[in-house]
């Protein structure tokens, strides 16, 4: 092809948009180190400043999905349908919802992420069950997809290697917050999945990566529209990130929670956002039953036994359901109380992730080494009552300075008020 | 210094002002190899959009100056002005002007570029003239300006190197046709002379780097500020780049144009600029005469002699001036001529400079080798009376396939009307 990059770089800087061979010839050759770092970095804050169209966007989502392999899932008859969240803080939604769908007739083939910055990551939580594997080779994951319709993995090299390089790349060049790119970085590895349908989690509020109400609404859209154009049936589901989600904060912690949620006991708020993406995956399944099937599954343990069957299958170890001490958890505890009466007007969510990060529960560069045992317990939400004295956090961590040093940042995460407050609606808008 | 690159990158993608110090951080780190090229080129992206404040700009411009070292004229005692333009197609008015302004009374201390794109560079033309040398020592070049007041030589590395390292990252970026990045770019190198006293050929039109006036304009206060921040009495002359400027175009042919303007016989048009701008630079020296000295001057042959004199410092052949059968210019030539009867309407400057280039008279990438022989001569410019069959332009080039291309591509320089049509004003604006 006889483009040339800096051409194609002024076109995008001044406004234009791209033809589809242009986006193709800017993908392949960024892969095959024709087009240098410096030079592919400027185009992406070009793209930063002056957005894609629907149809470019299109195109660069395929150009990233062509890069790789996919999954060839036709042996399976289940509609094979997975969920995706784009980030928050205590949110280990996927963990329970994928096997309450998969025992209700879904075939759910999740490729899921590690923690990054202020949020934790799918794959981290799973991997505090002792044993438990979730680098399969995508024949593997084939495999087990067809013995047991369910498996969560990490992204494997063979899919869309250009959205990690891509992705690497604009984590460091302040590229990272543009709603195309953002798009074509999910939804060419979603697509690579060879799904008939697909949930989003678009996440908003200080918690989240979008703050913005708007933005995270714009983004929800743009996948939408993404995933429909390639014949995924794809629903978008705006959540509100202003409060962590559950009752804890951690990666064992949170397997803890899992397993609670999958035997009845989870928080409402929890349940809620689980219910809702569960019942619309449902719905682009064809199964009937809704609420009531999944509430039906939950009490007479079957989706518990589909996600024991899952750890037993990924090479972990099944037992942690039934005894908690098989799960390493910190001996160390330390509780923030209230310093004062009043109602919680605002929970510091992001600077709360920061902090589980900083106890070791997160990453801030991809290389950091992760602590399953820490995090937090969260006993008061915003709109709570709370009492002088009473616990609001309980940190967890076998590194006594770090907890100190945690404590004391706690004051500045809950802003307590002596006026009543409410809770923001959880689920705030729905994009079909 | 504390600062996180991606921070500073970050506030202004997201068009916050940056501080003296970050700016410093900035340079200094770009420099040391601290920040890659992948981020800094996605920073001067943001700029490209975001813009800089006149705060920002300048201390850019002290930032890259600092980088290097600059010129010590204080044993000089006579006014040190330059003149500096933003680039055209023909324009010579370097070579004429520093030695006519020299003659005068001022030290001309230049220091210039070479061809890039459809442009000519002073320091091509100038090596022309056998022998001659640019690549002068700043000692070197510190001595001939004490001796005779005038000298035109090359950037060495000792100036204003971040210039150097950020204009080739600039130049493979599509972040070129940025006024603050232009202006730090351009005013970091005068500054290194230790000027009292700069004036800006700022050029505009179809054969300028900035097409449109209003963006020249901005260009030009933004240049004369940044130089008055700096203490140098600095004034910005936008001139009209519609047409060729003289007659010539090409290395040794400019030459010689530069030699027949020093004899009094120049073109109009070209020394309508060459004496505004001496003008100017006159009054900022505080030396009376004006317009008249400057002619006497060029009557009595002291700025041809100056101009020898520069020749024969710099260890070039001072018997070009009166044989100029010592240049070596094309044998083979080849006329285009007017395919009907009209007033030249239009032409495409930009394209005539690039045919030059075509030619061998410029570069398209730094490496490229120059044929200092070949060019044009223009005998029909904007409002010229055209007859069919008339000589428009003569192409000089040894290389007869070349010549033959070239002649077909002409034909959509000229655009020949019935109607009459007038040149436009040349001098549109001085900036104070």
């Amino acid at each position: 092809m006889g483009y040339n990059f800096i051409e194609i770089l002024i076109k995008k800087r001044n406004g234009e948009n791209l033809s589809p061979d242009e986006i193709e010839f800017l993908i392949k050759g960024y892969m095959k180190g024709l087009i240098p770092d410096y030079q592919f970095s400027a185009f992406l804050m070009a793209v930063f400043f002056r957005g894609m169209s629907f149809e470019e966007t299109t195109y660069l989502t395929k150009a990233m999905l062509y890069t790789g392999k996919s999954l060839n899932l036709s042996d399976i008859k289940m509609p094979k349908i997975d969920k995706h969240s784009t980030g928050g803080v205590g949110d280990k939604v996927s963990l329970i919802l994928a096997p309450l769908v998969a025992c209700c007739g879904v075939c759910v083939p999740m490729i899921s992420g590690r923690s990054l910055g202020h949020t934790g990551g799918t794959l981290d939580k799973l991997e505090s069950i002792p044993g438990l594997r979730t680098n399969l080779t995508l024949n593997e994951f084939k495999n087990q997809l067809k013995k047991i319709n369910l498996g969560i993995i990490g992204q494997t090299e063979e899919i869309a290697p250009a959205d990690k390089k891509i992705y690497s790349l604009r984590d460091v060049t302040g590229t990272v917050e543009s709603i195309p790119l953002i798009t074509a970085s999910i939804m060419s590895k979603k697509l690579a999945e060879n799904l008939d349908g697909l949930v989003l989690d678009v996440k908003f509020g200080n918690g989240a990566f979008m703050k913005e109400y708007k933005t995270a609404k714009e983004l929800a859209r743009s996948l939408v529209n993404t995933g429909r154009r390639f014949g995924v049936k794809t629903i978008g589901i705006l959540t509100d990130m202003n409060d962590p989600l559950g009752e804890y904060i951690g990666n064992s912690l949170e397997i803890i929670e899992t397993i609670e949620c999958l035997k009845g006991n989870g928080q409402e708020d929890l349940m809620k956002i689980i219910l809702t993406l569960s019942e619309s995956i449902l719905k682009i399944a064809r199964i009937q039953g809704g609420r009531e099937l999944l509430l039906k599954k939950i009490k007479n343990s079957e989706a518990l036994n589909k996600f024991r069957e899952m750890i037993e299958y990924q090479g972990g170890n099944p037992k942690v359901i039934d005894d908690y001490n098989l799960l390493p958890v910190a001996k160390n505890h330390l509780v923030f109380s209230a310093p004062k009466t009043g109602y919680i007007k605002n929970i510091d969510t992001f600077k709360l992730g920061m902090l589980a990060t900083k106890l070791g529960a997160g990453r801030l560069k991809k290389d950091d080494k992760i602590d399953i045992g820490c995090g937090f317990k969260i006993y008061k939400k915003t709109g709570n009552i709370v009492e002088k004295g009473e616990p609001v956090v309980k940190i967890f961590s076998d590194n006594k300075m770090l907890v100190k040093e945690v404590l004391n940042e706690l004051n500045t995460v809950f802003v307590i008020s002596s006026k009543p407050t409410k809770r923001k609606k959880l689920i705030r808008d729905i994009i079909r």
